[in-house]
């Protein structure tokens, strides 16, 4: 066998307008998480289930971001949760830019929660910062467990991994020991959560995670403001 | 709902060399098919059943597509067949200028069929013409019967659409006959085969399919030879 390596590096362009988005953000008291994952890993099955789990706790709203079509941002709004849906025309992943675009169409200071989803793609999104607070990823036991040799940037950046379609286990030879080996040992911090979104095995465990999170921006600025009145 | 369209191009650097390509397969009688798909939908389970079917009857070579890690390349090996591993550095595609390297460490005089697996991504590798003869993509089960309205330019680009993993069928929501209909919408052309690569469900109809290609490429050549003598 022979190794051919080709460097090609993608740059982020728009990493400059990402950190300005991440302090209008935090200027606005919004939190926003950055969902990536394979085309069918589940990510918006499982968008749909933290909506229904925290949509009367907080507001929220979704940004989705595909090639083409509006399936996706089409069945959000089924939810009663504002989404926009920036196409992004061919582009494999989300750029600083299109956020900006969709924070230009929203009233940010009215939201606690942003879900960003983004292209299905498990390389490009991981390269690109959009201002987020959290890298979220899915892979579903569908797709096997050597994935962490190739595609090691998004296991690299995210901060929590959702481990999709548990009642698909028993039926595949996913190597679970194996798995979480390879995770950890390109990201010995990242939050690993099993869940699935078809009978709800594990979400809560999310819930709590997220509203956690959300809670905390939330009463971060309240203490802000109270300094400053 | 807001709809945002951005308009960005990936633009085929290497089409000309794609197409120089095209002219050496020919030239040295080789079937050349470019194998996409999402990650875990199966491409490299289904390389290792079509060797496992082909290679007493075809000489046969891999040229494996991945972003870090030579794991593919690896398992091709141990099957006794040939392969080069080509490992992008961070693109999220192969390119023609990238497969003239493989071309170049390969002996393509002795063979009758290359194999390229691209990087596991349903939207890029689309984009860009190696020089192969086919381009067959795969979907399983597992990634949920929307994804033409997400990724049309896969669909419409495809010659033959692998349907993996029909073992799950009956555990999912994947509504076969609407993904027929968007499908046969997008591609009216396209070959579709429904197969399992767990259980071998269908494959033998791809193994038919591959083989009449190769033995076509095989026999005009031939033709082409006693013309010339």
């Amino acid at each position: 066998m022979v190794e051919i390596k080709i460097e090609e590096r993608i740059l982020a362009a728009s990493e400059e307008l990402a950190k300005e988005n991440a302090k209008i953000f935090k200027d606005k008291k919004v939190y926003v998480m950055n969902l990536m994952a394979s085309p069918g890993a589940g990510k918006t099955s499982f968008i749909l289930r933290t909506l229904e789990a925290l949509k009367n706790k907080f507001k929220i709203a979704v940004i989705e971001g595909d090639i083409a079509s509006q399936v996706d941002a089409d069945k959000i709004k089924e939810h009663g949760v504002e989404a926009v849906q920036i196409n992004t025309g061919g582009a494999c992943h989300l750029e600083g830019n299109m956020m900006r675009k969709a924070m230009d169409v929203l009233d940010l200071g009215s939201l606690d929660l942003i879900i960003i989803e983004n292209v299905g793609n498990l390389v490009c999104p991981a390269e690109f910062y959009l201002g987020e607070d959290l890298k979220v990823m899915i892979l579903s036991i569908a797709e096997g467990h050597d994935k962490p040799h190739k595609y090691p940037l998004m296991f690299k950046e995210a901060n929590v991994l959702i481990v999709n379609k548990m009642d698909l286990l028993s039926l595949t030879d996913f190597d679970m020991n194996e798995f979480e080996k390879l995770v950890f040992n390109l990201n010995p911090e990242i939050e690993m959560v099993k869940v699935s979104c078809k009978d709800g095995e594990g979400l809560q465990n999310w819930y709590d995670y997220i509203e956690m999170k959300v809670e905390e921006r939330i009463k971060d600025e309240k203490g802000r403001n109270n300094c400053l009145d």
